[in-house]
């Protein structure tokens, strides 16, 4: 079975990043990244050190911001930072407090600014056809299948999942690219006889090996998004490794590095329509 | 094979927005709609009429302006129209000029009076499970499956039709309910075997007859959202009617009088949380 490792592209892609980043940054202006952390998960705060790290390297300014007491004070420093014109991305990070809407929440970020897709204008602007900024997680999927030289159109894809920050978007994403998509979930019934029929089957449930040998077809191009604690602390996927299948993106270093290089990027991008 | 019949549907939907309005304009604030016409298509001119007779029926004031110059002067009357506290629900009529983008002009309807789902971020807030006007169609053929008790949850769905008015939208609201949903296509390989496979069968496509015996399994439930000019000028759908299925919703009579009855509900929805 063929790997589709992520790293290699992931590096070229924070290579351009970085390399808009020096242009903007020669020109008086360099990115600024912002971070809204609600809560104090640590599995959040290093990712978001991880955020950090690479922004860093790739001459992004990250600064992260705390807002724990309410979710207004979230609403309020995502307006200000909307409206600030030094920052050209921000991300609000989950979890959130307990009641809390992302998308409600989101829906304050400025759509220019808007770097991981979250606000649902965003989305809907995706779903239209209009230009925006998609999930990371979900573009990262398209862009680790064309890296990888596998063709889209007209391909059976199932995905497995259907949160509004992969299932949902990955599943337009593909749909755009003249796939027929099918997209699945926990209420599905005979998962197994869906999944079997994918030529490409994305997995985003969130669950450790929920998606076994019988679920996947022997010619299935799988790509793995879930990012679950296994049991010796290391992430795992929702695709158990033993399956059969042409070709499966491993994890980690499978879609997770290129999500975070997709958001640099993002970044690199906000930062040069804003006009720095 | 049973019929799905959806006049006493819409009548019923009718007199639920009559009612409504009714209430409202007893307190001095009757609903009003308004209808932005950018061409002079007759099909379009004729469906205008229809629903200004509708509205007017349930007391639902119906004022039609033309904004045929260009994108702009249609664009400025959606803004003057979304700033005027007079009118409740805008609905932005095709086909639009050449060149003209339904998704880009209807981002200028306020999201509160967009009671056709027409503007991208009523479309993300839907697909987020946010509160938003669902295009009409998209939910009679919703509105129509629960009529007449045909269960969706963890049911196989298959739309074909992708557009952003219909296919993407029924296809949310449907996986919003709990089917397992699958989105075909004119890029769909081999379409008769994808929808063969669905319990319920939605055909969104806008061609006469292309779904026909091949296509459909002999229990599935089938939905006909097309409405095609015959050869004598009545019109078709995009379903065969000599299909063997459980059930088949027909054309005309099917979704497309739940769909005008949705709007006026909506406009009636609308001025009640305007506050008049």
């Amino acid at each position: 079975m063929r790997s589709l490792p992520g790293r290699q592209l992931a590096a070229a892609i924070r290579s351009e990043a970085a390399d808009f980043a020096a242009g903007l940054a020669a020109a008086g202006a360099a990115p600024r990244l912002a971070v809204v952390t609600a809560t104090a998960d640590p599995a959040s705060a290093w990712y978001v050190r991880s955020i950090a790290a690479a922004a860093a390297k790739a001459g992004i300014v990250c600064d992260v911001i705390e807002a724990r007491a309410s979710s207004a004070e979230v609403s309020a420093a995502l307006s200000a930072l909307s409206a600030d014109p030094a920052v050209h991305g921000i991300i609000l990070q989950t979890p959130l407090p307990e009641g809390a809407s992302l998308a409600e929440l989101a829906g304050g970020i400025d759509v220019g600014k808007d770097v991981d897709g979250a606000n649902p204008a965003s989305l809907g602007r995706l779903v239209a056809g209009l230009p925006a900024f998609a999930p990371a997680t979900a573009e990262a999927v398209v862009a680790l299948l064309d890296h990888h030289g596998v063709a889209v159109a007209s391909q059976r894809v199932v995905v497995v999942g259907r949160s509004v920050v992969v299932g949902k978007p990955v599943a337009h994403l593909l749909l755009d690219r003249d796939a027929t998509v099918t997209i699945c979930h926990s209420r599905t019934r005979d998962l197994a006889s869906v999944t079997r029929q994918a030529d490409i089957l994305v997995v985003a449930a969130g669950r450790a090996g929920l998606i076994g040998p019988a679920h996947v077809a022997p010619d299935a191009v799988v790509i793995d998004v879930g990012t679950n604690p296994g049991p010796d602390g290391r992430l795992v996927g929702d695709v158990d490794p033993s399956v059969a299948a042409a070709a499966l993106s491993p994890v980690p270093g499978g879609v997770g590095p290129v999500t975070t290089a997709l958001l640099l990027r993002h970044v690199a991008e906000a930062a040069a329509a804003s006009g720095g």
